[in-house]
């Protein structure tokens, strides 16, 4: 049994999903390890983890959609507002989705399901520089 | 330290919460780790996990009621409605929910509190075949 | 690689956030383990677990009333009321937020972003004692 950790710096363009799951197989890979676990986690409270399907882009923009308009910006009830209307949305957001995700690891290979993708959802409106931590135990 | 890692294969009959706590034990035992992690990943992106109430039913059945009215089908501003009404509000209530859940193992035991069990949640109208990957590691 | 498992009891007020982070810090420093993961279980279905912005409360507080508004008391579709009109409410609000929660550890210490916090979020009106297990695991 082993423990493989390593940093993945993910640059975004603003609101909307960064498919990570190349960077994390590569870590993976990098590991050695064949059986186990990869486990990718956020660093920040106004940004998350996903998996979604990664065949059709219309899906996540639908998803993303839906969630922009669940958790609207100019929120009269919202206090915490100082850093701008998309700040405590992007916090809400974050709440509603991940900031941990575990995913197996067999024959030395993350095993997603055939349509599943790992994304960064960056919730803030101006491009961020993020950190994930992609820590891979096993044997 | 190991890792005993089984597939799942659960049968569902459409929309609704399938409990796969009997089977996650049950590979946890023939595992023969003491101390460590169980984590169930799921492989899709239309299905979902959420650790629940499991002694009265009609908790899990409002539960359902509630998601579905937040994410109800045929709304107008979806595009990616090409396999049915039910697709996009899937993969929505899976990323409101979990794919991945890690419950911790002491004495050869999942730690789950007295009422919880782990479900997969279909979100697709039709019965489906899905896969659940257990991965337990620890001494 | 080695296991070390506690449990962490919190008192809570009724509802909204229970910050943890320097228990589980604690536990994480006991163990010994220097790389690895730490996971937080929440062993209950009407509370749960959050990574959230620990600088400024009024995030906090303004995620908890929006979820507060998200899922209010006396819906009428719900049938799962003996418990009281907070019962069914806290089980949605558990479900779309945390019960596990996988945090790595670096150099001895949880990998946490600047401004991350974890919360134990009850969601009942009235205090209760609640049971969170932390599993380290690594090297």
């Amino acid at each position: 049994m082993s423990v493989h950790q390593q940093e993945l710096s993910v640059g975004t363009r603003g609101k909307g999903t960064t498919e990570v799951t190349a960077e994390v197989a590569c870590i993976v890979a990098e590991s050695g390890i064949a059986a186990g676990t990869a486990t990718v986690f956020c660093q920040h409270t106004s940004c998350s983890l996903v998996i979604m399907e990664n065949a059709d882009p219309s899906a996540r923009r639908d998803l993303e959609r839906w969630l922009d308009r669940l958790v609207p910006e100019n929120d009269p009830d919202f206090v915490h507002t100082l850093e701008g209307p998309d700040d405590m949305p992007s916090h809400i957001k974050m709440a509603l989705t991940r900031t941990s995700e575990t995913v197996p690891i067999a024959r030395g290979r993350l095993q997603l399901g055939t349509w599943q993708g790992i994304f960064l959802w960056e919730h803030r409106a101006q491009p961020h520089r993020r950190r994930l931590v992609v820590t891979v135990m096993g044997e």
